[in-house]
């Protein structure tokens, strides 16, 4: 058994991506800046994308700007907005993603900002009071909330908190990066200055994403080069990534629902049967809420047990199940997960992140839970 | 005939490059930083990359980041070292390409540094003089001065700049993007800081590069979030973009003589047809001088023509010939070359930048020098 449980950290890329993505690496291999046929078929692939992207998020063509990834999107939107606009108050909170919490506390660093981090309870719920509050005392500041949390799956109601955002012209990034391709992002619906997307997030190639900026924002570039993206990103487009991120995001969007639901039913027997398998097991967050967290990603918090103490990942490695502690978005991740230590989790127990893609099935979710209770000496 | 002379706008894909790629867009599609062994077998693919890159440019694997392209690695070297070193005087030269040029303007626009710039003649041979003089009076400056040019292909002596900029301990930086897989890179017999890549520049993939950067050297990072790079780059690594990049690296080195010869062999070729063929027939900067300029390039200066004016890459095209005004890299270039302003170009004449690889033919060559001789009208 090999078993992919890490869909959190990256997701197999989808051959029909793959197969759109093929041919811009085979005869199509102009530069889209070059104005001769080679260039100008390219130049035609990226702007189809663009427009499909667009159409998809209910947005306009010219308010998508490809980059390498997630991280670059959040970088662009974060460092620009605050040095265009010369923002000094930035909220945030304490369980972002690194691609927004290092971005921010850089910024800080060099003394363009003051951060301050939204009040969060044991569950990773967000303090709507005092959120609320500050926005109302902090006019023309930064919010960034994630959309959903990449370890524990918490959904923030991000249009609650652009409507308030935009009544006191605070500028409102989301780092949408768990969301993207999984649930359906309306921009006309939703006020908001800046999203993002990862395409390995959704099935589409690594080293792909976008940013989503609002039209009314004009901020300067994060990359300095040439005039790709509309002089908003320099350097030679990955026409490959771009193919593959409009047509991994189409995929996503086509078969939604169904997908939503087969994962959905996966994670709720997950939850069932370790819930009724290994006693005393807990869930980090509000994973185990299935309406108010992402249905692709289980926080499991395993009692303490000798046999599996720091070696719960290795253990389960060795039975052929790939998941991972806490956030895999970072390399060597000895330093434990700075979410679980905001919700001040419990250090004697096991954290595992079990996160589900549509190529998972019910028998690797029984297969999981059956290596979970040997593991755990439910079953002798 | 589908004949393709931009190969310094960018180059096609080597199928053995693809070939190594495929594998990880397929079943060894696991995040690098995920401990499980789907990510191993990743991570070990990326270090294997990085080792073979430092093995091939005589560095250390340490001393090799990778990146989105070589505008990203140009945009890290500089702000990073500018910002993280407190650099205030910086020197380039007018001809550089934009993904420097625009940097440190920008650089300066913020009021971080001072721009100078080296002289250069109407060849765009840089004045060693005054540059030699202008590093003596500018300790714990920073130069940025490219291997070769792009668009006129000149190459810059930096083994003799980089001895200069280290006994006065200036920050020396080449944007080496033209050179990088189609001449030898010493890094032991080198004096330098920081030097780029940019894979599709060698029939690698778009959307990939490295940074070198001397292990005396600490900078901050460009883009922040995970731990990737050794915390010097944030952002899911694009696995294929770096297997690609290293792989066609490789395969430069490999045959890189036989190479050399064959395209040299072309460029001198043409230029002899061309000044047999075509009265009148000028090269811009150094392009036609075999030894002080790129072998892949070379920048043609056609006389000017009522037949041909501002539309001789249209009737090129039109021919099936794609070639390139200048630089390439810039979409929508209308604005035209600030290479040729800064040589004082005749701005009657008419510009076109052919720019050769390995692929290319000697039949390739005389069709295209044919082409230009019936545009020209020395042929009835």
């Amino acid at each position: 058994m090999n078993i992919y449980l890490d869909n959190a950290a990256t997701t197999a890329l989808d051959e029909r991506v793959l197969e759109a993505m093929l041919p811009y690496m085979k005869g199509h291999y102009g530069n889209p800046s070059s104005v001769h046929s080679h260039g100008r078929e390219v130049r035609t692939a990226i702007e189809r994308s663009r427009k499909k992207v667009a159409e998809l998020l209910n947005a306009t063509p010219g308010e998508i700007f490809f980059t390498s990834g997630g991280t670059e999107a959040d970088n662009t939107a974060l460092v620009c907005a605050i040095e265009t606009y010369g923002i000094k108050d930035v909220l945030t909170t304490p369980i972002e993603h690194h691609a927004v919490l290092h971005t921010l506390e850089e910024c800080e660093k060099r003394g363009h900002i003051t951060l301050h981090f939204a009040k969060i309870n044991a569950d990773g719920e967000i303090d709507m009071g005092h959120l609320s509050e500050w926005i109302q005392t902090h006019p023309h500041a930064l919010v960034s909330i994630m959309h959903a949390n990449n370890e524990i799956g918490n959904i923030n109601d991000i249009h609650v908190i652009g409507q308030q955002c935009k009544e006191h012209e605070v500028f409102f990034h989301s780092d949408t990066v768990q969301t993207m391709g999984h649930y359906v992002h309306d921009l006309k619906e939703l006020s908001i200055d800046a999203i993002v997307a990862g395409g390995h997030k959704f099935h589409g190639p690594k080293g792909s994403g976008f940013l989503y900026l609002n039209k009314k924002n004009k901020i300067r570039p994060f990359i300095y080069g040439g005039a790709q993206e509309r002089s908003m990103r320099g350097g030679t487009e990955n026409v490959y990534g771009i193919v593959g991120i409009a047509k991994a995001l189409e995929l996503a969007y086509e078969d939604m629902e169904a997908h939503q639901q087969h994962v959905q039913g996966l994670k709720k027997r997950f939850i069932e049967q370790l819930k009724e398998g290994i006693p005393g097991v807990e869930f980090n967050g509000l994973s185990a809420d299935l309406d108010r967290s992402l249905y692709t990603v289980l926080n499991v918090s395993l009692p303490p047990s000798e046999e599996n103490s720091g070696m719960l990942l290795f253990n389960l490695d060795l039975n052929g199940i790939s998941a991972s502690g806490g956030s895999a978005c970072s390399s060597g991740a000895t330093v434990g997960s700075h979410v679980l230590r905001a919700l001040d989790a419990q250090p004697e127990r096991d954290s595992v992140r079990f996160s589900f893609s549509r190529f998972n099935t019910i028998q690797e979710i029984d297969y999981t839970v059956e290596k979970l209770k040997e593991l755990y000496g439910v079953i002798a």
